[in-house]
């Protein structure tokens, strides 16, 4: 069965460019990944009447209609009041909607506003989604078997609605071939490079197609397979990825669409090892990126962000007249700040990084971009030299995936 | 005069959300600067009965509309000959283009396929606008007094052909109102609680539009004035902003689309003064966002992330006792962390950190979610206690922001 989507995404904030439809580039992706290519995305602004032309064109258009925004509970959340109407629909309070938005706020510990009220008024003639992140609810209204599911434009409040209940009801409703995807997340090595290493592609892509996904920490591959079977979808991506692994099976740190440090989490568990951290210039995104693996109490212990030399010296043991010789940016201040870490840490692996993040501060010799990484363990200690880019936030990103990769490569006896 | 425009943008790899549609949100920004709010963004394939659809819809509700994508020299490229069917155009070689297209070829030093030639036929009835970035050329097609600007989906190229041809064309082409912008960035109150103390918007309404952008670290507030001149429209969101302040005060950081740690960076430096932090549940965050501004180390000096309870009484000289009797998510140990690190750093703000960021290791006393928020200068120290959610990185960006509040309002002794 070939079904027609279209979205439509509500909002003058996106016409006007401060907001990125980053919502319905989301649900694209995911809605391919279950087989299904949507044909039109509306974008629209808060306004009534283009609302209702919108909801008009789709439902000619389409069979199932995604609408996002336009829920909140001010003034121009227009939403919910026009689909209502559209359908023909009288509002009435949800009792289940009602309790679950005045518990939100009495475990958040805030009066609930008066105005909060008015989002637990659904159309009686639609079918409530659960919002387990936010406030306002989804609804869903069914006509002569053409779908509308309306969402709040929040996104992980989207997200969630979308992984729990749109996504399930649409795969249940297609029939006939079945798509499944793999990503596999490379890092270390550039798009291009990791292209000409693989080779003749069509090797590959006998059995799956592939799409090279590239962003600063490196590049995720998207394998998709369509066959008449799951069972069959699956050996194909099975075979697909074998062959990719005989070329590049150093760079894939993952076979799902998860960050390194997820990865490093499972591996540091397992081997019951704990790392801490000494931070210059990547300040405090190293420890950031760690903790926000839950449970990363159980292998991160603490870590230190020395950004002045006096606290290399003074919180890490960082030689003064090592900083004086060859500069807080050097190859011996990264080597005493990992080994230094580890030790006040009594952890098993000590991280350390120093460079020139920019977008100023950089000279001929020591140019923006430069980063050297230290990782250090009972067999010793050793420091890599980056060369990054000028973009501060980018540099920061790319040395704190740097050294998460060589603690991979460590912990996996590879270097 | 009024101009209603829409945004048509073609190509299969944004509604399958390979690429994210940047183009309109650029092309939306650079056209409210001159005063047009783009009413409607259509998405669509490569499909040519979809772009007739969409052109026909388009011609109905805009005076101007702006076409991007579709334009390439492959097969699933179909924009050219869709418009030119659209408007009954036969189709010729430009010798200008032409040119154009091989010199480009020549001086980077590669033969030019023959399917290049085909890209310097044009439609006949069209004006030929010249990409000086590339080899597609665009194209602009007039109907009763509509504008049809048909433009490459290639970002530089686009930009380039807006900047030189289309803005300044559009510019000419509106008379009278003009259209300004000012967003006002609040944190530290929820968008229902903002809505509710501002009483009646229509008083601020009279002056200049308002919309509410809500995300996790707080609501920031966009003013839109339309006027017959510039200075009028600036005067007028003069007076909105200061009806808003009337109220909400307070609760504003800046009166631009910023960070509040960019905010803070302006004021510590101002006031030639340092902070350290000593952070557990945000995990790093704190630190990050705050050496994520340029500059950052004339402010910041060093930060700690005690993730364990030896490393809170190591580093920080946390109480043992303390941590025994209150647990370490309590206000005592945010207390004393906030103090150690001030203490440690000679800085003149110490900021800690310390709760249950989620999504296991709450419990009835103590919920995930749970934060206090530690404040210490010269004159003492402070905790704030705080519920948030339950979503783990939500917790860490919502205690940082709350924590970054804390020391705006003690900068601005407002506290």
């Amino acid at each position: 069965m070939s079904m027609r989507l279209e979205i439509i995404s509500i909002g003058d904030e996106i016409l006007m460019g401060q907001t990125i439809n980053t919502n319905a580039s989301w649900m694209g992706m995911r809605l391919v990944e279950i087989g299904i290519k949507p044909c039109w995305i509306s974008t629209i602004g808060d306004d009534a009447k283009d609302l209702n032309t919108a909801l008009i064109q789709a439902e000619e258009r389409a069979d199932v209609i995604l609408i996002t925004g336009g829920l909140g509970p001010t003034h121009d959340d227009i939403t919910k009041s026009v689909t209502a109407d559209y359908f023909h629909s009288d509002m009435e309070i949800d009792k289940n909607v009602l309790v679950h938005i005045k518990e939100r706020f009495r475990r958040r510990g805030i009066s609930m506003a008066k105005v909060n009220e008015s989002q637990a008024e659904v159309p009686q003639k639609a079918r409530v989604m659960n919002n387990d992140r936010g406030t306002a609810p989804g609804f869903v209204f069914e006509k002569n078997e053409k779908y509308f599911y309306i969402m709040p434009g929040v996104p992980h409040e989207m997200k969630s609605m979308m992984n729990r209940i749109v996504l399930p009801e649409l795969t249940k409703r297609l029939k006939g071939l079945v798509t499944r995807i793999r990503m596999l997340a490379t890092t270390g090595i550039p798009e291009s490079t990791l292209y000409e290493e693989l080779g003749d592609i069509s090797r590959i892509e006998k059995f799956a197609k592939m799409a090279f996904l590239p962003n600063l920490k490196g590049v995720h591959i998207r394998l998709t397979a369509q066959a008449e079977s799951e069972n069959t979808a699956f050996a194909n991506l099975d075979r697909a990825e074998s062959k990719l692994r005989e070329h590049i099976d150093e760079f894939i740190y993952a076979d799902q669409d998860i960050e390194i440090e997820e990865a490093l989490a499972h591996w540091l568990r397992e081997r019951k090892k704990s790392v801490a951290v000494a931070e210059s210039c990547t300040g405090g995104l190293l420890m950031d990126r760690l903790t926000n693996v839950p449970g990363s109490s159980h292998f991160f212990e603490r870590g230190v962000c020395s950004y002045s030399n006096g606290s290399k010296m003074e919180l890490l043991g960082v030689s003064e007249s090592d900083i004086e010789a060859h500069g807080a940016v050097s190859e011996p201040v990264a080597f005493q700040m990992a080994k230094g870490i580890r030790e006040l840490a009594h952890a098993d692996y000590g991280l350390s990084t120093t460079g020139i993040a920019g977008p100023s501060g950089g000279t001929d010799e020591k140019p923006v971009g430069l980063v050297f990484i230290g990782l250090s363990d009972e067999k010793g200690t050793i420091v890599k030299k980056f060369t990054f880019g000028e973009d501060r936030k980018g540099n920061k990103i790319r040395s704190t995936q740097a050294a998460l990769d060589l603690l991979r490569r460590r912990l996996l006896r590879m270097i």
